[in-house]
């Protein structure tokens, strides 16, 4: 125990990181040992995600012998793989054979064959066992999320018996918040707090505890369904079953709290049409990759909006003000295209949007799309008047091409992420680019196109 | 306890929500208890957050009397107040005083004066008080996010003497997940988690099963960083003290698990330029009132760009090409920087960017935006040498101003965050407009700018 609480400042504060570069550089590794020792796991592997690659490299080489393997867990994954290869067998064997199966799962589950085969070579036979268990499950499912070590008791049993039989077991696990009770074949019928054990006495059935709604979760579900269940009813420990509804393992709230950080990251990126595997400390070539597919896409759709214009040729030639003004019909349906869209996919990952209310959701963009319309509309209309030869029509060319465009723009940021997740797609996939194309393309059509009808 | 676990179907599904509808609309209220009982409170809450305002007040006045306070503390904010309003007063007393004080607290805050007035004086006066101490801490503060029921003891009892203190006591929090250990003048100074408790002898010390890493927070330091911490160090409990360093209360990982859920919503409503207080539940005048603003903002800042390719009138009069061409530019520059810009974005938020490392990832980005521009570069240049005209020149000219646009629209897009972090803003902050903004500006001045020297 500490006798200081430590402060909670965030991260480990720029003068250790500093430090400990210094001390790398000395190739002083008395010092690098006393300054990471009274760290925390995830400081460490912090410090590791900032500095350089061959700094990297050197503080591993100077501390290999101190790295244990909370940090190898809590590291990030791009550099992961690096970190492991760099270390000496019987180091790496040391590191992973005091995690929890879940933690030595989740590392195992991003490496490359040969990396995978050192763990798994490291572990003793019955760890190798239930490592290689929880891997039969399919990637992102619960089964791969969850600890096989539980605590579980016969219904029948009372919080003397409970206490007396923990009190004897030689190993229990780091984390656990419920003893889960099971029937005679295992199957999970409820779970007693540790708070309501300790607080009983000891003639008390732990049947008469147990806590009024349980959930048990299928080892085959999505992690994303795991993350839902714990935000939506507050669970701090979830138990997981086979198919024959056995007890298998268990999954604690701090997993459910990475699968929801990992889900919204996902998000935002995928929104964004950068690669969900997309890390700060990914090298350029990497980055370079992961952005280029989506920027691809982009071209194309640009060029379509291109051809568009192109239609109008003559019409741009006649009156060149069009072409300034044009990109403010476009612009102004890609930021409201991306409001909706935005409110959309946080409403769809959230499951708050739902068959129930979609209709009336969607109603509703499109009428806010025409109030706001409207406004810009009349504004904007304004604007082109006052500024650009005092011509009306040109002014109601540009109001109705924009209320056409911010009606389009609030449809389909809504559509779009409905149509994706009907289609069993994530709703997030890059949908800024779809939109975008869509409120450029319609933009671009509506304001040209109205022009060539009323101006020329 | 319940004898058949409940399957972990995610949200309530859909039979069940047009079940209530049709009870509502027949005006059948022991239908409606039927259906609304077995759920969770969570659940409930998300069918009053479905179903049309009309319904939720027909179904609050068939239902009533049922409402219990989770249900209240579950509800969305856009709702909470008009069901709140919707309460006769004893009912409201009994559904606000078997919250936690955290609970009560939550949903004052949200609340307008009247209605939390109301609330107030439903409370006794011992939980009025301890409510109104939580609210005197700043907004957004550790100390409004923490409960106040805490277990705590001091460092020198044993397992059995606090086995005995914990059957003796009459009343416990509904949850807590370690006993904190204080020293005579009340200072946290270590805890012990309960699995450990319950597992040690009678005779064994508290402070010789204390958890070795142990951190404590300021009432006053925001909620951000308690959802940072507790992820960062995988926490379930975290002791609150006040100025003197004296324990007042305690957070659980269920709050900072919301606290993160927010921030991310947060986060992604802000980048995209809408209200971050917006809800699905909100009504379309509300919504227009949000999204209106930053609509307003990108009018301004389109005209800028429209501006800026007014200058260049003359030269599209000779090329009217140029015209179809210059979108191009600018979506691949505003494309580019919102992907640069949401990796930034999310990796401030998980505090991964930081001062040790914000020259090498600005540094990675340009060289990033450099290379794309330059695969682009030659792919549109190419493009446009083949269908608009053959003019080699052209190419050079858009193949250019790619490179420009993509390697500026990399840069700003990191940039622009962190500046906005280093003022002490929100680095989500809109800065989807502003990086949309400068794409669109340089893209079209670099690719006018640059034909009217090279082509006329």
């Amino acid at each position: 125990m500490t006798d200081d609480p430590e402060s909670p400042r965030p991260a480990p504060p720029q003068e250790v990181v500093d430090a400990v570069r210094e001390a790398v550089e000395a190739g002083d590794s008395a010092r690098l040992v006393d300054l990471l020792e009274p760290l925390h796991a995830a400081d460490v592997a912090d410090i590791l995600e900032q500095i350089r690659a061959g700094e990297r490299a050197a503080l591993l080489r100077l501390w290999g012998r101190e790295i244990d393997g909370d940090i190898l867990s809590e590291i990030d994954e791009s550099i992961r793989e690096e970190v492991i290869e760099s270390l000496a067998p019987d180091v790496l064997a040391d590191a992973v054979r005091e995690l929890d199966s879940d933690d030595v799962v989740d590392i195992l589950e991003d490496l490359e064959e040969p990396a995978q085969a050192r763990i798994l070579g490291a572990l003793d036979r019955e760890d190798r066992a239930a490592v290689e268990q929880s891997l039969s499950y399919p990637e992102y499912s619960a089964g791969r999320l969850m600890q096989r070590e539980v605590v579980s008791a016969p219904l029948h049993w009372t919080v003397g018996e409970t206490i007396d039989f923990l009190r004897s077991e030689e190993w229990l696990p780091d984390q656990f918040y419920h003893v889960i009770l099971v029937d005679p074949r295992m199957k999970p019928i409820g779970y007693v707090t540790l708070g309501r054990i300790l607080s009983a006495r000891r003639d008390v059935r732990l049947s008469d505890l147990a806590e009024e709604s349980f959930r048990v979760i299928a080892a085959t579900e999505a992690e994303a369904d795991v993350a839902y269940i714990f935000t939506q009813y507050h669970l701090i420990s979830l138990p997981v079953t086979d198919q024959a509804g056995r007890l298998v393992g268990v999954i604690t709230i701090d997993d459910a709290m990475s699968v929801l950080d990992e889900e919204h990251e996902e998000d935002m990126l995928r929104m964004a049409g950068v690669g969900e595997e997309s890390s700060l400390s990914d090298g350029v070539w990497d980055t370079v990759r992961q952005r280029f597919p989506w920027l691809a896409v982009n071209l194309v759709t640009a060029n379509i909006s291109a051809l568009v214009i192109g239609m109008f040729e003559n019409t741009i030639a006649v009156i060149v003000a069009l072409a300034a003004l044009m990109p403010i019909v476009a612009s102004m349906g890609g930021n409201a295209g991306t409001q909706s869209l935005t409110v959309a996919v946080r409403a769809l990952a959230t499951r708050d949007l739902t068959a129930s209310n979609a209709k009336r959701v969607v109603w509703r963009e499109l009428v806010v799309g025409l109030l706001n319309g409207v406004g810009f509309a009349v504004v904007m209309g304004l604007v082109a008047w006052a500024f650009y030869g005092r011509d009306v029509w040109l002014g109601a060319v540009i109001g109705a091409a924009i209320v056409v465009n911010l009606v389009v723009a609030a449809l389909s940021g809504v559509l779009i992420p409905l149509v994706l997740h009907r289609l069993k797609l994530d709703p997030a996939l890059a949908s800024g680019t779809f939109v975008m194309t869509l409120t450029d393309v319609v933009g671009f059509f509506a304001f040209l196109g109205l022009a060539t009808m009323v101006l020329l």
